[in-house]
C-alpha cells in the first residue's frame, strides 16, 4: 500500500468521523427526510444508473467468456432484473418506517434521590462495511447506516463499480439536500483503501464484511477494530429417533431445496440410527426426486438398497462420504449424510462439524428438542421447521445487514439493533459526589430504584 | 512460542470447549450450587491461600527493594489487607445471588399459526481473561464466568503465581463438587500459553484484558478472536456558561480527589470562557486545597492572578500546560485545565482527546446537558455528577468485570449481562417450511405477532 493510500484513507476517515459526530446534534427525523430525499433521487436518476449497470454487464460478460468471473457473480450484477429495481426503492421507504432503533432506555436506576441514570441506545460511530457484486447493497446498507445514526465507509466489488459511482452519488445528492454532512456515506473503489483503513481505529468504530470465510478471516488478520463478520453457513438437520416421517421429508427438503445457494440452506443431514430404516428411506427418496446428489456414510447407503422407485438414481445421486463432506458448504444440490447412535452425539457432531450458524431438529419428543435447543450452541437451534427460515425479513426484522456468523454483539441475523451500541446518561439535580456514599457515619447508601422509561426524559 | 506451548495451548482450549459445551446440557442451579461449594472451599484453605500470599508478597517486597516493581503493585497483591478477604467471600455469594443472566426471551414472534421464534439470552462460550496483579480477581472473575456459563481461561500477573494457583485449586475442589466438569475454568501461567491461545479462535469466544491501553492494543494487534478491552480512562469535566458554583466545586473536588488512581477520575477541566472569573477561581482555589497540581493554558493562568488566599500554591502547585498535558491519563493528583469559547468547541474537544470512558458537564441549562449528552460519544456522559459514578457497583449491577472502553458488544461498566449472548430458538407444531411463504397464489404471508414471554415456554 501506497503512502497516498494511506493519506487518502485517513482523510476519508476523518471526513467520516467528524460526519457522524456532527450529526449526533441532528435530530432523527432529519435522517428518516435524507431516506425520502434518497428515494426521489434514485428515480430521477433511474435510467443513467441502468445505463452504467449494463456497462458494468457488458464489461463482465467479457469476463465470463474469458473465464474469469462464475456466471452466478453476473447475475448478481444486474440491477434491472425481475423486480430488483423496485425492491431496493421500497426497502428505502420501508427502513425508513421502521421504528427508530436509537434513544430507547434499556435499563434506568435512580441511584440516589434526584440522581437517575438510563442506559440509552445510540449509533456505534464509523462502519467499515466490504461487501461483493450486488450493486444494490450499496443503497440497502447506505440506507440501514443512515436510519440508525451511522456513518459509513462503502467497498463493494469492482465489478460493480459503474452502478455503485451513481448509486453513490445518489446517496451523495440526498444528503445535501438535508442538514446530514454528505461525508456521512462515502464509497471506497480499492483494496488497498481498505487495507489503510483498517488500520485507523481511532476512527472507525466497526468493519462489516459480507463474503467468504476466508474474507473475515483475512480482515480478521488484519485490524484491532472489532469485526462483525458474515460468512459461510454449513446448516444441519437432525432426524431424531422419534422424527415425525411426514415433517422430516418436509422439512430436510425445504431446508436443501428451496436455495440451495444461500447461507441458511441445509449441508448435511444426521440420521439417528433407530430411524435409519423408518424415516430416512423416505427422506432420501424425496431427495433423489429433486435431484439431490447424497453423499452418504456406509449405513445411509445400505438402508437405501431396498429403495426400488428411486433405483435409476442410486448409482448417480448416492456417494460415498469422505470426512470433508462434512466440512463442505455444498451451496448446490448436494447433501452430506451420517448416520449417529444418539441425540448426544448428534449434538457434539453438529457442535464440531457445523459453523454455528443454524441446526434443526425434527422431533416429538419435548425433552429432545429442549436438549437440542441448548446444546446446540449455533445461532438458531430450530425445532420441526426449516433452516431457512433463518433470515432477518422472516423474522420480523424487516430488512437486515446480513447473518453474524459471530457471536458477540450481534448474533445470526442482524437488523437496525444490530446497528447501535448503547451509552449510559446520568443526571443529578444537586450535583451529586460519590464521596458522600459508602459505609461509615453520615454516609448515603446507594438506592437503585427502577425507573419506567422508555426515552430520556431530559434529552431534547 | 515453543511447539509444546502450542500443544499445551490447544489441550487446554480445546478442553474449556468441551466443558462449556457439556455444561450447556446442566440446569442452572448447578452453577449457583458451584459458587456455594467455592465459598466453602475458601473459607477451609484460608490459612493455606494466606501463607501463600505471604509467599508472594516477601517476593514482590524484595522486586521494590531492587527498584523492579513498584509499591503500588505490591499494595495490590495484599489478600489479607483490610476487609479483602472478606469482600471476596461476600462477592462469591452476592454473584451467586443474583438473577439468572441466561435463559431470558428479549424478542419472541410468531411467523405463523403454531410457529413460534423465541431470542434468548445464553453464554458466550469460552472466555480468556487477562488481568494484572490483584489475585482476588481470579475468584471474581471465576465467580463471574460460572454465574453466567462461560468457561474461562485466567491468566493473571506473574507476581501473585503462589496466590493464584491455591486460589484456582479451590476452584477446581469447589467444580469437583458439583457436575460441572472442573476444566471449566483454568489458570494458565505464562504468556506463551497466552499468545499460542489468541491463536485458537475456533476454541475461545472473546478475550477480555484488563489493563494498560498497550496491553489491550497488542492483544487486538494479535488476534482474530474478539476482544472486549479495559483500559485508560481520560476523563474531564466541562463547566458549562451556566455552571453552578457550588456544584462545579463540589463535582470537580470529588472527580480529580475522591481515587485519584481510578479509570473513572477527571484528567481534564474544561472551563467556558465566560465562567473563567467566576467559577474557575472557586473551584481553582478548592483544587489547590486539595494539593491537586494544575496544568493551566494562559487564560486560566491569568484569571487565578486575583487569589490571594492559595498565593502560596500559585508557584509550586500551578504550571503551564502542554498540548501532550491533555492526552495523559495522570491517575495522580493533577489536573490538565483548558478554557474553550463554547459548548461545541468542548464536545469536540473531548470527542478529539478524552478516551471515551466518561464526561460531566456542569451546567444549569436543560438545552446545554442535552447536547452534551447527545454530542460527546462516549459510555458516560453526566449532568452535575461526578465522573466516579461510573462503576458496575454504583450503576446496580451488583458487580462488574471491568469498565469496557470498547463500543462493540458492551460499553462502560459491565455486569454479567456483558458476558451473555443470545441465540434464536423456532419451533413449530406442523413442520413448517419456507417454500410456502411468498407472494405467489395459495402462498402464506408472515404473521410477526409480539408474544410475550420472559422465558421460552418449551426450555425444560
Amino acid at each position: 500500500m501506497s503512502t497516498g493510500d494511506d493519506k487518502t484513507a485517513t482523510t476519508i476517515a476523518r471526513a467520516a468521523k467528524a460526519a457522524f459526530e456532527a450529526s449526533q446534534l441532528i435530530a432523527s427525523s432529519e435522517r428518516v427526510h435524507a431516506l425520502h430525499e434518497l428515494r426521489d433521487e434514485l428515480v430521477s436518476a433511474k435510467a443513467e444508473i441502468l445505463a452504467a449497470n449494463k456497462r458494468d454487464l457488458e464489461a463482465a460478460r467479457q469476463e465470463v467468456d474469458a473465464g474469469c468471473m462464475s456466471s452466478s457473480l453476473l447475475k448478481r450484477l444486474d440491477l434491472n432484473k425481475g423486480d430488483k429495481w423496485d425492491s431496493m426503492l421500497q426497502g428505502v421507504i420501508d427502513v425508513a418506517n421502521l421504528p427508530d432503533p436509537t434513544g430507547i432506555v434499556t435499563y434506568a436506576s435512580e441511584l440516589d434521590d434526584e440522581l437517575e441514570l438510563y442506559r440509552v441506545s445510540c449509533p456505534i460511530g464509523v462502519l467499515l462495511v466490504i461487501f461483493e457484486a450486488r450493486p444494490e447493497v450499496v443503497v440497502n446498507i447506505a440506507t440501514l447506516a443512515i436510519k440508525s445514526g451511522n456513518a459509513a465507509i462503502l467497498k463493494g466489488g469492482k465489478e460493480s463499480n459503474e452502478t455503485a459511482r451513481l448509486l453513490s452519488k445518489a446517496i451523495q445528492s440526498a444528503l445535501s439536500k438535508t442538514s446530514i454532512p454528505s461525508t456521512y456515506i462515502q464509497a471506497i473503489q480499492t483494496r488497498a483503501e481498505v487495507s489503510a483503513l483498517l488500520e485507523l481505529d481511532q476512527y472507525i468504530d466497526l468493519v462489516i464484511p459480507r463474503g467468504s470465510n476466508s474474507l473475515v478471516r483475512s480482515i480478521q488478520n488484519n485490524t484491532r477494530i472489532p469485526v462483525m463478520g458474515h460468512a459461510d453457513g454449513l446448516c444441519s438437520v437432525f432426524l431424531d429417533e422419534s422424527a415425525d416421517l411426514d415433517k422430516a421429508v418436509r422439512i430436510v427438503l425445504d431446508s436443501k431445496t428451496d436455495y440451495p445457494a444461500a447461507c441458511n440452506a441445509a449441508e448435511t443431514l444426521i440420521v439417528h440410527e433407530k430411524v435409519l430404516l423408518t424415516v430416512w428411506p423416505a427422506v432420501a427418496e424425496a431427495l433423489l426426486d429433486a435431484d439431490v446428489q447424497l453423499l452418504c456414510d456406509p449405513p445411509t447407503i445400505s438402508a437405501l438398497q431396498s429403495l426400488s422407485s428411486a433405483s435409476g438414481k442410486l448409482t448417480s445421486h448416492v456417494h460415498q462420504s469422505t470426512p470433508d463432506s462434512y466440512t463442505t458448504e455444498h451451496l448446490s444440490l448436494t447433501l452430506s449424510v451420517i448416520t449417529l447412535p444418539s441425540l448426544t452425539d448428534a449434538i457434539r457432531f453438529i457442535n464440531a462439524h457445523s459453523s454455528h450458524h443454524t441446526d434443526c431438529i425434527v422431533t416429538e419428543n419435548p425433552a429432545a428438542a429442549s436438549a437440542f435447543c441448548r446444546g446446540v450452541d449455533s445461532a438458531g437451534t430450530f425445532v420441526n421447521a426449516s433452516t431457512r427460515f433463518a433470515d432477518g425479513f422472516r423474522y420480523g426484522f424487516g430488512t437486515e445487514v446480513g447473518i453474524s456468523t459471530g457471536r458477540i454483539h450481534a448474533r445470526g441475523p442482524v437488523g437496525l439493533e444490530g446497528l447501535v451500541t448503547y451509552k449510559y446518561m446520568l443526571r443529578s439535580e444537586k450535583g451529586h459526589v460519590v464521596g458522600e456514599f459508602g459505609t461509615g457515619e453520615g454516609k448515603k447508601t446507594y438506592k437503585h430504584r427502577g425507573i419506567e422509561a422508555k426515552t430520556v426524559p431530559f434529552l431534547e
